[in-house]
């Protein structure tokens, strides 16, 4: 690897249903990165800049029952001030970004599991997707089973303290949902197969699955 | 006029600078309507719908700093749950939706104003327009010299309890950027002559206009 490989920044999305692991192998994965040389940035969505967070809030506990269009159109107004704000100067300033949910979510969640596939979001999410500014130049898919997925969010809800965590929304959302989110992710990454990395978290530990991902990452930034 | 005109709903909307009037002559003209017959609903933007109103306090008075293509893409958020819950269920049901502002007061204000007719936010308001659901049947553009319209909002923020009101963010704005929205509500107006009724609010006092605004949208809904 060169020094100019080193400064040339991308742009690298984790994805994936609850309880993949997505969010522990980004934070086990940033400090790998940076340990190879790297300059990295991690962030994550709904949120990542100060107007996002404010627009996650009152997404995911706001109460305000937006309809189906203006949830993903807000998703993507959160969207458009994160990359504006934080993506894409770091990847400008030669920095690898590490984002935790990205578009992908937003048709997977909002266009297969709330929308069940309705044609007319799917086309709404891909055409505000157009709108965004900026598309991963790499995509780690996380998959689970959904028992696995489902045991890991409640170990997590009942948490180290002992105390009960409440569950946002999309985690406390019935099993349906959740099969119709996983096969959403599944039919996004088989329409873009150069764009996606599936990685299988069902029956190896995070320490195995992070090597993993750091050779997937370090692969795909050295052959560029 | 027939039953069945009067039962056809219509989608019409009120833009203009500050100060041009169109609130006034909004709230003047609803109940005029009704006397004719007609089924009215008034609403405005940004705002209209419980989610939307959320959005909009934390548009104006939320001071998060968005940019300039999240403000935009917030203000169609809020526009598609007004659509969604308001709007076209009322056109639907044949009522006549008066709304104060709409997506020619994005273009306006964020496109032409704020962006200062940046191609690549025009473009972009343009594709999210496409997007909102329903297009205004009739379009009434109420314009005034910037010196009138800046005299009615100072005497508006004395008001009439003698304590100062606070202005938001939009007019306690520049004169450049006010000149800037007016000729963008210009513009807008011409692209579209077909939609769009101009009425100038200068020199005439509010009974006279809402006489002529009366006249024009009942002209218009009888000749559909």
């Amino acid at each position: 690897m060169t020094d100019t490989a080193k400064r040339t920044g991308a742009f690298i999305t984790f994805e994936g249903g609850e309880g993949a692991g997505k969010s522990t192998q980004l934070r086990a994965v940033a400090p790998r990165l940076e340990q190879l040389g790297y300059d990295v940035v991690a962030t994550r969505e709904p949120g990542g800049s100060p107007g996002a967070e404010a627009l996650r809030e009152l997404l995911l506990f706001g109460g305000h029952d937006l309809s189906a269009r203006a949830e993903i159109m807000t998703h993507f107004a959160a969207r458009c001030d994160h990359v504006d704000q934080v993506i894409i100067p770091a990847v400008t300033a030669g920095k690898i970004v590490l984002c935790d949910r990205f578009y992908d979510s937003t048709m997977a969640y909002q266009g297969y599991g709330r929308g069940d596939g309705d044609p007319a979001l799917i086309a709404m999410i891909q055409s505000l997707s157009g709108l965004v500014g900026i598309k991963p130049d790499l995509t780690i898919l996380f998959e689970v089973g959904l028992e696995t997925g489902y045991n890991r969010i409640k170990a997590r809800a009942a948490s180290a303290t002992g105390k009960p965590v409440p569950l946002d929304r999309y985690e406390s959302a019935d099993r349906a949902f959740h099969e119709r989110v996983s096969a959403g992710f599944c039919r996004i990454a088989e329409s873009e197969p150069a764009r996606f990395a599936r990685v299988s978290s069902e029956n190896e530990d995070v320490a195995t699955i992070t090597d993993r991902v750091v050779g997937l990452v370090q692969t795909f930034l050295e052959k560029r």
